[in-house]
């Protein structure tokens, strides 16, 4: 099972964004997710230990940039929009849908406690977010919606991603189906690995190129979460790839084992 | 199916490193792989087209540079002697191994005959080639042995792959068996699409990991190449990942319908 273990934990930490202070078994439980943004407030206030180690504010990767074609903005906005909350009576109400934010790196940390593992490379960086230049590679945005267990990405396919002449790699695409699958999985199940993708190709999708890619849940069946996933153009009359992906979940001590 | 349309003709292309005067049909040919090596003298003297646009000889991205750590080397340096000739009563005889050479670029060409794509950007580069910092993301080189239908690929991963602390990220694993099995396809069966992909993720990969990627032929059926794949360390010990990777021939008027 792939070398995503632990890839929830790095979601909730990219979730964790600025929480100085919050407590470990936090970030560990499968509620957090729900609660992280609503309680930034506070979680600030409660002072334990910088999960955050870096002295400044990590780059939002989701962020709308200059490389964004209108198709994407549009995308996005009509998206974004759903996350905001609802005014009635005076009272904020939110909605099933929260974007989450995306980072080059996340919190390290190693076999006995909270600290910064030394085997692993302070150069490392996350794969889909590996290059500087905005637009060349993976620009995407994950939006999440709890209550009906699904999620939708926008992604534009940059010039860097090239397979074929003038088309994405399918390896790119295989990418970005195992990063939203597996964001959908750590979000409903907590501490997961990718254990399986099994991804159909059925139509190339040129370079350039924004897409949607639908992820829902399948089933659950004890540690192991099912996840299907559909990537096609932004009006959904076009499809270029399907799959399906299982994930295993993990426990804690998989985390902190002998494994750095 | 994927934007790996026309990948063995690029391929072919990479092959054809310096092969100015080769005519297009050579290059179509399911059969020209077998002779691009040997007939390298013979046919650079025959000109009709250039079919290496550029002014200059593209950098060979598998050859070995100073982020190769001594394991990458050493299994690297075991399948390059394989290639050699062997010498008998004073005559070259070479054996059925071949190391493929690997660029950033394939040569462009379009709807209506053999020149650049002015719609496929100029910027444009193979994605597991698209970061110029040695040793940073995907450093691989495959060799074929065209009588056992099966190729070996030598990857060590670099510290921008990652996806869990410290591993390897399932898309980039996805990317590497994506490439390796289409380079099989390829060869084997001439221009062809990725149509599968199923991939069980057996262990996690550390970053910085050197393995070997196995593949072979498992059969072909009329337009359909099924390829196997293992990736395991180098001394195969231990298996990472396992695929299946089915492939489905494309014909010409595919490489030059309207789709530019």
């Amino acid at each position: 099972m792939l070398g995503q273990i632990v890839r929830s934990l790095g979601r909730m930490q990219q979730l964790s964004n600025g929480l100085k202070g919050v407590r470990l078994h936090q970030l560990l439980s499968k509620e957090t997710h729900g609660h992280l943004q609503t309680s930034l407030e506070n979680t600030r206030a409660i002072s334990t230990v910088s999960l955050w180690p870096f002295s400044s504010q990590p780059r939002d990767f989701s962020q709308p940039n200059s490389s964004w074609s209108p198709e994407m903005r549009k995308v996005y906005d009509h998206y974004n929009t759903l996350c905001d909350p609802d005014t009635e009576n005076g009272e904020e109400k939110r909605g099933p849908w929260r974007k989450l934010p995306s980072y080059n790196r996340s919190i390290k940390y190693a076999a006995g406690g909270i600290h910064l593992s030394k085997l692993i490379q302070a150069k490392a960086r996350l794969f889909t977010r590996n290059v500087k230049e905005q637009g060349a590679t993976f620009e995407y945005v994950v939006f999440v919606n709890k209550e009906e267990k699904r999620c939708v990405c926008v992604f534009q396919a940059g010039h860097l991603l090239e397979g074929a002449p003038g088309h994405v790699h399918g390896g790119a695409i295989a990418t970005m189906i195992d990063t939203v699958t597996g964001t959908l999985a750590g979000f409903l199940s907590g501490p997961i690995m990718t254990a399986n993708l099994n991804i159909d190709y059925r139509s190339p999708m040129p370079l350039g190129s924004v897409v949607l890619i639908h992820s829902a849940l399948d089933r659950k069946e004890r540690r192991k979460t099912y996840i299907t996933c559909k990537v096609s153009s932004t009006d959904e009359s076009k499809l270029y790839t399907e799959a399906t992906a299982l994930f295993v979940s993990i426990g804690v001590g998989h985390l902190f084992g002998s494994r750095n």
